[in-house]
């Protein structure tokens, strides 16, 4: 353990900290359940490279191993991944905000130990009134050691007068808004649970050995040869054991509303979500883009990698146009890299992605980006297409445009982040120098993504971050949210703007 | 953070691990808060090599690092200590105990944020009650992420309702049975505190700029160009702030019993306890030891290195025979050192300590050890001796047979680890293999430490490892102490059986 | 340094420790020289990952960092950079053969001082002769102290009775064979050279200062802003000193011979080669080879990520098929992944490579690969869809069948390494298990390179791996390669074998 | 590896560069002779701190792993040590100059391979004439990797034109002037020589199962549990293979002159040189400076510690004064110690030693030192005994005064760093502010030691430093010698001033 905590107490009024992206996994009753949480987790690698841990139980002992960074360094060597070792395990990979990420007190999965108990305990997402539960604890005598939403479902259970675990965990669901999943790993079960919303998935998967299992997506799966059995709906927990697995509801008031991002950016190609699959449906908002927004004189399609490439492919093939590599993404720029001084950089130092001078060169280029955020990425590589001499950019960003924040687990809980919660897409395309910018529209993308919940709302599609309407209660976020609209997002929620 | 956790819930009835040695230091109001700490605890550092730890804070924010291993390979860049600003302090160097020693969550100090406090805090000792209070706190909710004292405390304060934070800590220090002390820092001021017997000494010291600090031994004091300025008694606590120090009580029922292995063994020969020298109580202990068991015929005397160099000198001096330096101690062993099996020791291979055969051949020895607990070490150098050619060894030990556990801290809490639980005089002087033994008596080395507490039962030495009569309650040990008396222990007890 | 040397005296017979490939970075007279090479080198990482170094000089004081692994991992900390002053500096990144990975003292440049004079030197490539050439010079009584072919360079240049270093340079290089990139920095200048062949491409480059650099691609060029000179032709060597930049030849007997590898697979595809675009290049060998080998019953086209995504794109575009993100390469594979056992494997643990079901089951795939050496890992692919529900695999290799080692630096040294000099094609399908297998023919290769040495043999393209024609002595391995000749190979040579 | 070599091409006129300090060991034929080195040169960290290495031999294969720091950090894992398989070996410690200690390549065992053979060297001590022979080498072409004498070596026994690798050896040997052990390993032997005068030893010691083995200390024989066979005496060498050992002389014109700091300072005090033990002739040196230098109203002794304890309580006990622990060592100092600014200094922040101050106050003081280089430290301890309330301080230093460098080993070379060079005694007394200084005449140290040389002359100690009287050429030293002598140096050399 080598940390710096930087914390004034005031700070834990910033709501932000307890955003927490990343992947679950767990595992019951399995020979080799440390290895096989090592690949599950290696497969959710790119949700998250701050830290990386995993617990093991045999049933009574539990041990644990954590650390910073991408898991492959976390488990630099094979003792320390054949140290863990039990039949069951949970595991976490995660982004860490900026403020946390060296703040070792955070790494999960968290390990509590009681005289009656003990419980291993992972989680990504937020909790909308994270703030206000833990001030009624604290008032109440508790006492915390760390920033994270596991640690207060910890407290809450452990309060509950319910008379089995089962019923403390229920009654603890039942208190918690917002966006989240959770694995937790005691010594007679393993548990997952989901929001009511079922923001993002959590499926439950199974070996040829019988041995079930609980992902944050469906990649973990297949790497580790599994099979999917099914994903909990919204307010569902399942209960893992030696008697299988079995799902509860927890809540009634649920709604089915699938975080749209899972499809357009975080979940990898091969993932399925609800059945989808997530290349696929990429593919098809690039199709569908094509036919929004076409480019008629546009000579080449070329798409930022590595996130955009099927939805760029997608617009080169209905649009019969060129699909190519025009811009190169740099491979092995890690956390330690030493990056350009202002200085270097203005005199071309390019360190994260190169242009193809020779296929960019006096052409007029179809430039495809998943979705923008801040808007200072797309705005630095119309710059770098420019210099290499295209001679026209067309952007064409293939989810609609980012309105609203986000304050289920996504990472952009501030208006003030968003660019285009301030300007209308010919602001935005002046502001990018770009010559024409086209938004795949609200339609296009429910479309695109097809999911099977036909009756469900948006077809079971959360829209709050292009409409503003949040399908659960942003709670401790609310003043703030009011407090920052800005004018466009003002005549957003009144109906008086919506993008063609 | 890279660690190791293995522990069954059912572990926590073990209530060894609660056991902590080591030392603490605290600054309040000094520019070089950091600094200051990190030479300070550098004094400290023969109290504990398993991990170090310093918080800093400048009344608002606090900051913190800590690690396995001494506190120069903790702090192993000036940048490390120079990230940690703020003008208050507290730190600790630790000697874990084998069962806790990878695991990172009982690194100290702790550091606790609530919603309208932080409070970093350290300790040393062993409270006998803490699994009872323990327990009794987790029945009502309470969940803790460490298995330390420190954290006990920090339970005790927040659910106390009186209505200053002083009024909870002394609430809560009331609260608490066995060896301990403390120290906090709050935004507001430094506090420490000691049991109600003072085992250990916390001293105040004040350096030339006016701030004031609190250490463990006087050592610390000297280190940093400190002056000492008074020590905590029997159930006492401090305020440090910007209004200077105050000295409070928060018990009545006390009675000074200075746990005697300070004297003997723990303590920097530079360090003063209740104003006695450490370094001159020792080679008065050898000085008395000559006396009462002198050594006519022996040619040499020698020590064990290096806390018997001053037991052994002042034995020779009363003797008026040579000190020889005839047993060298391997300086450069580390945390990492490979050591040799069992076929290389057999094959002669010493990697700890080597004899001066030449000066050895052919001697009549008299070889001076500090103290014996497991007899281990003493058996292997008769042995050692011998082969280099000892004529015959006067085994001399300058503090009486160690017949019972010590429960307030110093790391012996089981009979079993006590050869001379067991055995007589006679009996070990056999089983070590030695032509002679004898020991300090009691009242030799209560006469040698020679304390300015006349008044006091034994002048205030602690002599519950000698004769089993505790000072202190033995709380949650009571059971387990009976449960394991030795016919020899029963005898003591019952006052049939006494060293000569 | 922490280091394995495992060498018997015997295994410097062993010529393939001497088979370099990495990538060249110099630069002469800049006020970053240091971070200049380092952006250089990154954007040259794709050629090596096993170490990286760099040494700079002021024209007196020349300083060196190296280490193993990726070049952010050895230079860790900006320190580390920063501690490397003055204006010029020479770099190289490398992937060392399995045998010497461990071992320090080949890691580059190589730093040597003389009385009168420092020497920086790295290199990338084989010299067929360097056993002969070594053998000679122990013989004399030299001593070597790395078993690289930089240090034989030197050992030629402080030999020779030249008056001037240059002179030296020009008569050591005359005596080398085989296929070589050398940067050198002494004092007074920057040297590069390349081999009678230019069998890989050593490039001049100038930033916006004036100031001139040597790469071993232009994507490094491009990376740090500066713009393309000009590149060294064969047999020519570049004495880079405050007057600007000067070629020289040192050779008459010269015949270029691009190694089509670097186009096929080394390269960056953002590289021009002889002012060929890399990813340009490799879409054209796509294209080519739908026509040559066609797949009019498939329904979609995916590639082998991530080398050969561009002929892959190219394939599908010329057909009209889909081009699908079909393979998921894992991105955070590093060197010290821990990788799944064969019982693992067995059970369907993928760590590399994994299909995306829902888009392969019940399809008819075209797969293409840039090139086979081995074949285990195209045999692999052929598995993964197969078991992913594949109707029909046809397996599209955008390169010739590789038949006959090469000896100039691409680390395919030994017949027994590549399968395709046993077997014919329809025998390598059946082996693969594939539907049907088709190669780029050596004519659609030298096409779509379409190189501008159109007077040159196979338009400057070296044939050796498919025709066993080198265009250079292969020295010390003739006795090898004519005891290793297989059936196939020989029928090869005598013209009684070709590929339809 | 991770180094930064900073060196001027003329910096390698700086002759100290190859003054090598350390310790060396060797065995041939031992199962575990990794093991026994690595325990070997534990026994020898005194000797040196900088850095450690270990080569072994099948009599084929060699394996090393070297490294910075302690043996203990350098062999951090026993896989490390378990890697180096092979039934023979050489390792060394060392001490490297402040310019070389970051340089890796310099770190020993040295290992070359060439086509017919490889060779493990290590060495200490200096070559007076390095520079010279390097340069000769270098004008006929030699290419030089390191900066060491041992390589030197190499270099040598390569270009001999000896008939057998003993004869080369033998031939390069007698080209060699200065002090010098070397240990060299190669298929076929162990070979261990020193210079003609013996300076250091070398001693061959043998295991129960009969394997020989070199060591620079008897300290490193006992602690594996080998006995002594016997020292190799001026210009010889001993080769150790399977037929046993055999020492043979390589020169005729030799004399024997043990450098007398080893007794002094550097050997362990178990350590045995030429049949005397250290300790015993430290503890004479005391006795003996007792009586030269008497101090009648003293009222204690102390000793600085480690290395002058044995003569401070040869100088009570001779005395009949009480010899006390009055300045504590801390333990704890490593090398990443970050260490106290000036201005923490001046306020008093003592981080090596300390004094016990209330052993000291009021008490007339004998402080004991070993011996005096640069006067710093000593001048440092007298301040702090004054500050800790010493009535007066009597300096006695247990060897004469350091008038002139040493070239063969000691690094001192630099009259610049002898204080006593400049200064006579009681010009020192004022200088360092005690109130008497009396030094250890040459005859006493002489007679102290007791050598059993009595026919040679000093009885086979080397007085160079006390009088300027070389016993070997200083060689490539003389200019610098001669342009640099004091006044105080001259008259002593001409006959005129001599110590009382």
């Amino acid at each position: 353990m080598m940390e710096h905590t930087k914390t004034a107490a005031t700070d834990f009024r910033g709501i932000d900290s307890v955003v927490e992206s990343g992947g679950l996994f767990g595992i019951w009753n399995h020979p080799l359940a440390n290895q096989m949480t090592y690949f599950g987790l290696h497969a959710l690698q790119h949700r998250g490279q701050t830290s990386a841990g995993i617990v093991t139980s045999d049933g009574e002992t539990f041990k644990a191993h954590r650390g910073h960074g991408l898991i492959n360094y976390v488990f630099s060597t094979k003792e320390k991944l054949e140290a863990l070792t039990g039949n069951s395990a949970v595991g976490q990979i995660r982004s860490a905000t900026q403020s946390d990420q060296r703040d070792d007190s955070n790494i999960q999965p968290l390990l509590f130990h009681f005289n009656n108990q003990s419980i291993a305990i992972c989680h990504n997402g937020n909790l909308t009134q994270a703030l206000t539960i833990r001030q009624k604890l604290e008032n109440d005598g508790a006492v915390f050691s760390t920033n994270s939403a596991a640690e207060l479902l910890i407290h809450l259970i452990r309060r509950s007068k319910a008379d089995s675990f089962q019923g403390s965990l229920e009654e603890s669901l039942q208190q918690l808004e917002g966006g989240f999943n959770f694995c937790l790993l005691t010594n007679d079960g393993l548990y997952g649970a989901v929001d009511r919303h079922s923001f993002r998935p959590l499926v439950i998967g199974q070996l040829a050995n019988g041995s079930y299992l609980l992902a944050s997506e469906t990649s973990a799966l297949s790497s580790i040869g599994a099979t999917y059995v099914t994903e909990l709906g919204p307010g569902e927990y399942v209960v893992i054991n030696d008697q299988g697995y079995h799902i509860y509801p927890y809540a009634s008031n649920t709604q089915i509303a699938l975080e749209p991002m899972e499809f357009i950016y975080f979940s990898r190609p091969d993932s399925d979500i609800a059945g989808v699959n997530v290349h696929a449906a990429r593919k098809q908002m690039g199709r569908r883009l094509a036919q929004e927004k076409p480019t008629p004189t546009a000579d080449i399609v070329i798409g930022v990698p590595n996130s955009s490439l099927s939805a760029a492919s997608g617009y080169a093939e209905a649009h019969h146009l060129p699909y190519e590599i025009g811009l190169i993404k740099h491979q092995y720029i890690g956390r330690t890299f030493i990056q350009p001084t202002q200085e270097l950089r203005e005199q071309g130092v390019r360190y994260k992605l190169s242009a193809v001078n020779s296929l960019i060169k006096g052409k007029e280029i179809v430039l495809v980006d998943d979705s923008i955020v801040r808007g200072t990425t797309v705005k630095h590589l119309v710059k770098i297409l420019r210099d290499a001499g295209a001679k026209a950019i067309h952007l064409r960003i293939a989810s609609p445009a980012i309105r609203f924040p986000n304050y289920y687990g996504v990472n952009t809980t501030h208006t003030s982040e968003l660019i285009a919660a301030n300007y209308t897409v010919p602001e935005l395309n002046e502001l990018f120098g770009s010559d024409s910018l086209g938004f795949l529209s609200i339609e296009g993308l429910v479309d695109s993504i097809h999911s099977p919940f036909t009756q469900a709302p948006n077809q079971g599609i959360s829209l709050d971050a292009y409409l503003g309407q949040y399908p659960a209660s942003i709670g401790d976020y609310q003043e703030e949210f009011e407090a920052s609209l800005t004018p466009l997002q003002k005549k957003i929620l009144k109906g008086e703007f919506r993008d063609e």
